[in-house]
C-alpha cells in the first residue's frame, strides 16, 4: 500500500517518538510506504523542521552506508521551567507535612504524565552524554527511572535493600546513609548491568547523598563509570554533602514540622 | 505564527501521543496553530485515518459543546502476537532458571522499550473499560504499572510489603501467599488511592494469586472496585487459583530446575 505524504507524516511521528536515541535507516521508511528514499527525505525535513520550531527535539542524521535518522528528545527550557515552578508550588502544600519532616510525594510519583515530562527534561539534559543504563534504588527512584530510561533508549538496572531470590546472584555493598549515620546494604543482580557501562544514577529523593553514594560505589563494583546523577527532589541538610556532582529538578528549602512552612525551588538543572 | 498542515500533522501527533485518553478541545489545536477550526478537522481526519490503517489507535470524536478529540491507543494483534511470541522465547533460554525453580526476568523488566509495547497491550485491551487507577506491587510490577497507566491516563498506586515514614497514614492487609502458605502484610497510602475508584491491577508474575487476592481486598478497603486484572506472566502451579478473572500476556508452563527446561506460550490474553 502506498501512503500519501500526510500519512506519512503521521506515522513517521509516531514511528520516531516511539524509538527514540535509535537509528532509523531511510530504508526502513521507503518500505514501509514504498516510497522513493527521496520523498522520505523530504518528509523528513519536515519532521525535523517542525521538532525543531516546537522544541519537542531533533533529528540527527546518521553517518555511514546505511544513513538514517535518530530522534534526540528534547524539552523547550521556557516550557520546562514552567512544569517545575507548578511542581515547586504542589510541593509547598502544607498538607504534605509528615512526622518527621518527610514529604508526602506519592501524588507526584504516582502521576505518569507528569513523570513523563520530568523524565523529559533529564533525557534532554543528558542527550549528548554516553549514557548505556539508568541505576535507580527501589522504590521510589522508579518510575522517573524508567522514564528517563525509556527516552534515552536504555535499559534499567534496579538496587534494592532486600536481596530477592528472584535475582540470582547479587552483588552487595554496605554504605551509611547520610542522615541517619545507619550502615545498610543495597544489591545489584550481577546479571542487571553490563561491566564497562556508563550509568546514569536516577533517584526521587537525596538528602546528604548517602544512598547516591552507595549506588556509585556499587557502579564501581561492576567496573562501570557514573554518566550523571539526577534527582528528582534535593533537600537542605546539614550534613556535609557526599554528592558533589548532580542535578537536581527542585530543591526543597526549608520543611517546618510545626509551622507546616515548605519551601520549595527550582533546582540546579536550570 | 502560522503552519502548514504538513507541519500541524506532525505536531498533532506529537501532542496526541503524549495525551492519550485525553479530551483535547479543538480550539486547542486552532489556537496553536492559528488555523481555522475547520482546516483542524480535516487534519485531523488525515491523523484518524492513518491512525486506525497503522493500527496505532482511534481518534474519538468528543462531544459537548467544547467538542474536540481523544486518542485511545490501540495495538495490532498480529504485531502484538508476534511481540508476545518472541518475548516467549527470550522467556524459555535454560540460563534463566533459579535456584527454586523461580526465573530470572530482570532484563526484561528492565527493558522500557519492551515495557512500554507490553503496557500498550493491555491499554489496548482495557480501553473501553472505566479505569480510574492501576495498582501494583513494589518491586517488579512498577514498570509495567506505569507503562499501562501513562497510556491509560490514569494514576498508579503502589503496594509496599513494608511501611515507609514517608507514606503518611496507610491501610494495611494480611494475606496468605498461595505458594508459600504463609501470612504476609500489605499496606497502600491512604492517600494513594480516591475512594470509589474503579481499579486496574498489574503485577509482573502470578502463580496461584494470593497477592493479586490481597490487593483485590485491599482495594475493597478503599471502597473500591476492581475493573481488571492483568500478568506479565502466569505460572502453572498446583495449588487452588484464588484469582478467577485475570489476563496475563505470557504462561510459564513448565520449570524443570534440574534440566533448565522452561516452556513458556502466549497467556490468555489472545
Amino acid at each position: 500500500m502506498k501512503y500519501r505524504r500526510s500519512g506519512r507524516l503521521v506515522d513517521m511521528t509516531h514511528y520516531l517518538m516511539g524509538n527514540p536515541h535509535r537509528q532509523v535507516p531511510l530504508t526502513y521508511f521507503s518500505e514501509r510506504y514504498q516510497s522513493a528514499k527521496s520523498s522520505i527525505s523530504e518528509d523528513l525535513t519536515i519532521v525535523k523542521e517542525m521538532f525543531e520550531a516546537k522544541k519537542i527535539g531533533t533529528l540527527e542524521t546518521a553517518a555511514g552506508a546505511t544513513g538514517g535518522v535518530i530522534f534526540i528528545p528534547a524539552v523547550d527550557t521556557d516550557q520546562a521551567k514552567e512544569t517545575l515552578s507548578k511542581l515547586c508550588e504542589r510541593l509547598e502544600d502544607p498538607e504534605r507535612v509528615l512526622p518527621g519532616g518527610y514529604l508526602y510525594m506519592m501524588d507526584i510519583i504516582g502521576d505518569p504524565a507528569l513523570i513523563h515530562v520530568l523524565g523529559r527534561i533529564f533525557a534532554s539534559h543528558y542527550r549528548d552524554v554516553q549514557v548505556d543504563a539508568v541505576m535507580t534504588m527501589a522504590t521510589k527512584g522508579i518510575p522517573l527511572a524508567y522514564s528517563v530510561a525509556g527516552q534515552l533508549n536504555v535499559p534499567v538496572s534496579i538496587v534494592r535493600h532486600e536481596h530477592r531470590i528472584t535475582e540470582g546472584s547479587i552483588v552487595s555493598i554496605n554504605y551509611v546513609s547520610g542522615s541517619k549515620k545507619r550502615i545498610q546494604t543495597m544489591s545489584l543482580a550481577r546479571r542487571s548491568l553490563k561491566p564497562q557501562s556508563n550509568v546514569l544514577i536516577i533517584d526521587d529523593f537525596m538528602k546528604a547523598g548517602g544512598t547516591i553514594r552507595g549506588m556509585m560505589d556499587l557502579v564501581k563494583e561492576f567496573q562501570s563509570n557514573v554518566a550523571g546523577i539526577g534527582v528528582l527532589t534535593e533537600a537542605v541538610h546539614e550534613e556535609e554533602s557526599l554528592v558533589e556532582d548532580y542535578v537536581s529538578l527542585t530543591k526543597l528549602s526549608q520543611v517546618d514540622e510545626k509551622g507546616k512552612n515548605i519551601k520549595v525551588e527550582i533546582g540546579n538543572i536550570f
